[in-house]
């Protein structure tokens, strides 16, 4: 769970490594050669085969590239990595770039010589970063190379090979629909673009589409594996066989054609060349290697979004009811926890200590209900007093810190069990908090219940309502630099899209979206505030007196607010009236689940405002 | 004023003008031409000489096309206008299109035939509309042909000449900077795109660069024209010679080579031919023409938006100084105005009446204090009852309705004044209202007060805060079917570019822009409801304990609410408290402008709520 990054980080192999791959490159004539932080399926989580950018550079970081050239190294990393990447990376090899402002196609645009051949594995790259990097050579002159194997592979002696997490099926009572019935569906949004085929390549489109789940990467339960759909003929799977048993292969198999993953350029390559096959890819998720393959064997590439994107993201009945009732654990596992932290003196718990008795209490809360805790859906962020304020924190033993009296502890965590995924972030107070801390975390508050309670057209999209959750700190001189909200998926990955509650939120908020409601403000140096419920698009319905039917969301988590930190005089009664029932609402649904302690404690975190 | 469109439109010549039309195609081997309602500078108005489509047609909408076929012709035209356009055109003759959902190019994808030559004058389409149409008809298998002449114009006998409005010189104290210094900025705007010259076709642009106003077309204080901006060479100005006396003359002379319009092509031909210069046009507004021009004398045509839109747009201090004294004389005209109609019996006013009188007002306060009203600034949306429902309603004698007891009138108008433009929607009981009236009333007064107070960081997009005007609506399940917001020129278009407040406004909220905040609601077949103000982005300003300096609006409308029609229960005290300050502040500056009963009227108008 605390990947401490000074302990896995070997900063004294990256200068020989990166001699070694420049050898490589002088061989096959090129000047560089771009290791970027992703396998072939563009996800958050890699497999430890795919960490190509921390075995080259020490770098642990969940996003970044290197960009190895004759003479100098450059890693690219977001702000947020700065300072690990200096601490991690070997500072007489790499120079680290800033990976937002000067991304490698525009550093490549300005600094690219004449001439200069630049190697990328076509597997790592999107059709649309591809297109981007070809674009930024071209301009200075140079040309992008896509490679048939990867240098890095080749000089990484005892890379591990493919994961071989076993597959499982889910459940129809969790899905709510028969992957035949989804793989139509599929097959008819191909042919429906006049293509004959698409290839799937996100995971979790293909977790969704036949009804599986996986173990191959950590936090996220999918299977690393392609899919060919066809418009007409019989779909092909392509996933590693020691993965499948006897009962997910006899699932599996009246689906589709079982095949070793191997033999996906095969097949592609025969699509395009025998039958002049038009295949769908999406730019934005797809590798380039898969519309090289496509054109180079006389295919048409056309472009269309993951046709499973939206059926995922607009959850079905079963999927909700099962989200639910993993919100309902989630929130008896938080309820027992923050009893625990409450009882606890100031000082003598620490951010590592509090984030595993919260782990434990998932646990715990899973064994009692016979649904266990699969796995937590990401590293969680437990951040006391200064902390907190790092919007991306990951506690490490170095940074571990004491809840002391007077600060703020901001834990944002969340679990996977076969029913849902959940995220959550709480923020409570550990001894008497400051008149400001109470101010700003009501302010916060007040953004989180806008979102809670908003009704909204048909047709309006995130990016529309992004500011509902702003508006008050906006009114106070105070932002927060992230996005409102990003999708969560069923018993999948805890950052989906395409459904997002931030300004880029261009998606339609369609009814089954879930999405979280995450403001926050941070106080650099001080504390740091974050309030996040997982929140689900309801359909249209009518309002008394309307004349347009209107969604609104469902809260699904079920925590409490601390009460120590709500100044109730900045709360609107519309506000306080909804954190009532709020609060009436978390007591009913979850106050069967506690008992002794835990439970005496939630009847007093849940009781009115005006008690 | 009151165009009313029964009087002026002439069905019956139509189809003899369409048959013409056809016969000079027929010579010209086309198959079509389009009438699009536009002149060279895309205005929202035209002189009557561009008024090719209501000569065609006996349409008189302000938007629209007609597609003239060999055997067919179709009007497009917006929902607004089906009705209006059904009445104007021949019915034999032309099919009503949707303008909106199947513009022409959409059309001629999906119904031209192959081959088929459709024509164009390149003077009246953009580059953006031209490139559309192009790529529909080279999708349809067809062709775009640009013709050298107007085949309208080539049938219309009796074509007015183009208009010689008198120029004017806007002093100083009103435009805040010299015309040298301005164009000095875009000089230095083209240079820095690497472009050798721009050509300025929007008059709006062209009278805040020279510091003139113009005559030439309703409603808009502009002259028509065009610049040729020149990174490094002399600029040169294109205008009728007719329009300028000896002091403007005098004014122009020293800023710019003033030149025949006819020499624009002519000039620009040898500019490209001669120096194969690159020229920067606004493909959102040029014509095609220009491209054409450019690209065929072996020039270079590079894309980059209007320079002066951006300066225009972010009004100085004396332009907001102007602006503000603009308002009050508007205010205290809409006072007069309101308290007469106060005194009048229901259903003895008519919307024609009523409007007339507002215009009135106007006048008399213009002239009472050495500021005349130069002309409203653009037709009066004079509604009652269920007319207030239509959003772009334009009274007509045939729909001249009576203020009939327990109705809403909404009145929607402006003013041109040498400092400033007005624009301006009250909404007001006729008699006694109901409760529901008084809902919605209040419902549309949140938002607008939503909007007011609102504060904001530095690079807030009008697209992010549109939600606010709307918020307390779509809690009811009630929307309005507009923007929140348009940007508003300084004595010059009512409706300006970039700035606006809705979904599609993409451009940043920067400290001078001036937009309206104009929310509403409208229940068909009973009344409407809009509340208009002027806004003016303020610039960002420290907040006491914030940490952000955040922009906000002055609002520049001084004009009471119909407190009849305010239900305070609605409101939040923080809304109460912006509506006394708000009516104080009314009070405080135009309360010296008026007197006797309208000042009595205007005292009791702006009283506390409490009171």
């Amino acid at each position: 769970m605390f990947q401490s990054f000074d302990s896995t980080a070997n900063p004294a192999q990256g200068p020989a490594r990166v001699k070694k791959l420049r050898a490589l490159l002088a061989e096959n004539g090129l000047h560089g050669f771009l290791v970027p932080r992703s396998d072939e399926h563009q996800g958050e989580y890699v497999a430890p085969r795919s960490e190509r950018l921390q075995w080259m550079t020490g770098f642990t970081g969940s996003a970044g590239a290197a960009l190895v050239l004759r003479e100098a190294a450059h890693l690219f990393v977001d702000g947020r990595y700065t300072l690990q990447a200096k601490q991690q990376a070997d500072a007489g090899t790499f120079t680290i770039e800033d990976l937002m402002g000067n991304p490698p196609a525009k550093w490549l645009t300005e600094n690219a010589a004449k001439g200069w051949r630049i190697g990328i594995d076509p597997w790592l790259h999107t059709v649309a970063e591809a297109r981007a990097l070809r674009q930024a050579l071209e301009t200075a002159g140079g040309e992008l190379v896509a490679l048939e194997t990867n240098p890095v592979d080749a000089i990484w002696d005892d890379q591990p090979g493919p994961p071989t997490g076993a597959v499982a099926i889910q459940p129809l009572a969790y899905t709510g629909e028969e992957a035949g019935a989804k793989l139509a569906r599929l097959a008819t949004a191909v042919k429906d673009t006049g293509a004959d085929a698409t290839v799937l390549t996100d995971p979790a489109s293909l977790a969704w589409a036949f009804n599986i789940r996986g173990a191959d990467i950590p936090h996220t339960p999918v299977p690393l594996g392609f899919a060919v759909l066809h418009a007409k003929d019989r779909h092909a799977l392509y996933i590693d066989g020691r993965k499948l048993d006897t009962e997910v292969l006899a699932h599996l198999e009246p689906l589709a054609r079982l095949c070793p993953p191997d033999t996906l350029e095969a097949d592609l390559r025969q699509l395009a060349e025998t039958h002049a096959a038009t295949v769908a890819i999406d730019p934005a998720l797809a590798a380039e290697k898969l519309r090289l393959l496509v054109e180079e064997a006389g295919g048409t590439v056309t472009e269309m979004p993951d046709p499973a994107r939206i059926p995922r993201a607009t959850k079905n009945a079963a999927e909700l009811e099962g989200s639910r009732a993993a919100h309902r654990r989630d929130g008896a596992a938080l309820a027992k926890f923050l009893c625990w932290l409450d009882a606890q003196k100031p000082a003598s718990v620490d951010e590592i200590g509090a984030a595993r008795q919260l782990e434990d209490a998932r646990r715990a809360v899973g064994e009692a209900t016979q649904m266990p805790l699969r796995e937590i859906s990401f590293d969680t962020i437990s951040g006391a007093g200064p902390n907190g304020a790092v919007i991306h924190y990951r506690v490490t033993h170095n940074t571990n810190r004491k809840l002391g009296a007077g600060e703020l502890y901001l834990v944002d965590s969340g679990g996977q069990y076969q029913d849902g995924t959940t995220d959550i972030t709480r923020t409570v107070a550990v001894g008497e908090p400051s008149a400001e801390m109470r101010r700003h975390y009501t302010l916060v508050l007040k953004g989180l219940i806008g979102v809670s309670q908003l009704r909204y057209p048909e047709g309006t999209r995130g990016a529309d309502i992004d500011v509902v959750a702003r508006a008050a700190l906006w009114q106070a001189g105070l932002d927060y630099a992230h996005g409102t909200g990003h999708g969560v998926g069923a018993f999948l990955s805890v950052h989906e899209g395409p459904q997002r509650i931030a300004k880029t939120g261009t998606a339609k908020l369609l009814p089954g979206m879930i999405v979280s409601n995450e403001p926050g403000f941070y106080k650099e140096g001080a504390y740091g505030i974050r309030l996040e419920n997982l929140i689900v698009v309801t359909p249209a319905e009518d309002i008394p007196g309307g004349e347009i039917a209107m969604h609104g969301f469902e809260t699904l988590t079920l925590v409490p607010f601390d009460r120590r930190l709500i100044d109730t005089a900045l709360l609107t009664e519309a506000e306080r009236s909804w954190l009532d029932s709020y609060h009436a609402r978390v007591l009913t649904e979850i106050g069967s689940m506690v008992d002794g302690e835990t439970l005496a404690w939630l009847e007093r975190a849940t009781a009115s405002l005006a008690e």
